[in-house]
């Protein structure tokens, strides 16, 4: 497969930093720019990064494909700032959790024939360049959702770049990308914020939990500022799938009040076989 | 510490059979006991258990001290049902998640004077002889509930008896046991369930997830037999603690039909600074 000669990382945590890594071990010579000039600094110790980009994505023009890898409302209205930059790239694509606020962004500013959304189904409650590793998208699926003016060139140069890494990537519409998220992804990370909320609202720590109560509430530790853009974004969708988790909830609340210990296990029951499927 | 010279363990899964391994390698003799025949062969050609019981617990006579490492519903049944054969025991105990029904028991079939419960916070969503193993409770907390009738010899025998296995005691009244573990415990494994079964009934199958869906789903895979018993016996507790929950997750889902980015990202930061605690 193709690799850039030359890519922009934008955003150097745990998917951009991984990114850049993989890249460089590959021969690219990597871009970098992060708002925390400490994560640009050892990117660039690291021999990972060749040089860093200024504040307004100075530089960019040098590079054929360009990632964003910022949260996914910092993405949007970076394409809408840096356009002017991003137009010589052949392509341009993004790492975020939601797929239909970016490619409205890439349209609007006017990069839709060379914007080939990406989202790596990679990484986990840790973030930040230190969290960043060699190999993380090995096997990783990758959904890819080109903007609708896309061309067969930046739809390649994506599909190229992610099985560069070792992504097995899969286009699909944004729309069809959000809805599936918003179960597959969106609603255990809002089940596992409710039910630390609500152990924290009780006054009970996490270490008074055992291992299946600290694994359930694990997603729980990831990034705010991250996560509360991809739910705003998602909203719907994932609204969509809260009100029919809260439906489960209450099911198996109102069979505990009734005693009704039949109703208790089928539930229990048809919980423990989606798990063994 | 003293350890029994004799010890029944009625119950070989992951506890009970975690239990009698390290008895046995601290020389006690281990008789045991299952209603899955295959168990008790694989316990005794392990070297684990040295004789088994009869069905109706023939033999059990012979242990000074007697484990019940069951089902909570089937621990209870099986007090009123073989009392006559523990009467000589000098200690009974068990391994339940919960402690008020097994007390009632306890004492419903004159066993009080010898009866104190025990909750070892070892084990996960494995389950049976095949996941037990040696050291299971080293540094493991077990909450101890003696009945109202019990002497300081079977206290001292059930902090003996948990202590020689590496665990870390800690008595407490059965009702105020209860009331914790509906929230560090039998909460999250309820909002594991009802994730899960959200989850499929949507027809999102367990490999769609990440391994942060993962984690979030795992207590889901334990046994529904087990999970009944225990979510049953504490249906008061574990309600109260569900209610909450389900304000919190709607909540949530609220501030994002409202589209209310500050209210989301304040949830998101209160789970993410009860994580990091």
């Amino acid at each position: 497969v193709t690799v850039p000669r030359v890519a922009a990382v934008v955003g150097l945590g745990l998917i951009g930093g991984s990114l850049a890594r993989d890249l460089a071990a590959r021969g690219v010579r990597v871009l970098g720019a992060d708002r925390d000039a400490a994560a640009v600094r050892a990117a660039m110790e690291a021999g990972v990064v060749a040089a860093a980009l200024g504040p307004g994505l100075e530089g960019v023009e040098e590079a054929d494909t360009v990632v964003l890898a910022v949260p996914v409302s910092a993405a949007s209205a970076l394409l809408a700032s840096a356009a002017p930059r991003l137009r010589g790239a052949r392509l341009v694509t993004d790492a975020g959790s939601t797929k239909r606020g970016i490619l409205a962004a890439a349209t609007g500013a006017g990069l839709g024939d060379r914007f080939v959304g990406g989202h790596p189904l990679a990484g986990d409650h840790r973030a930040g360049w230190d969290a960043s590793r060699a190999g993380l998208f090995a096997g990783a699926r990758v959904f890819l959702c080109p903007a609708p003016e896309a061309g067969d060139r930046a739809r390649g140069l994506a599909r190229a770049l992610w099985t560069a890494v070792g992504g097995v990537v899969e286009e699909m519409e944004a729309d069809a990308h959000d809805a599936g998220l918003a179960w597959r992804s969106h609603l255990p990370q809002a089940a596992s914020t409710a039910l630390a909320g609500a152990l924290a609202a009780a006054g009970v720590p996490r270490s008074a939990l055992g291992p299946g109560g600290r694994d359930a509430t694990r997603l729980a530790g990831s990034s705010p500022e991250v996560w509360s853009a991809i739910l705003m974004e998602n909203a719907d969708h994932v609204g969509d799938a809260l009100r029919h988790f809260e439906r489960w909830t209450r099911a198996l609340r109102t069979a505990l009040d009734a005693r009704d210990a039949a109703a208790v296990e089928r539930m229990l029951d048809a919980a423990r076989r989606w798990s063994a499927e």
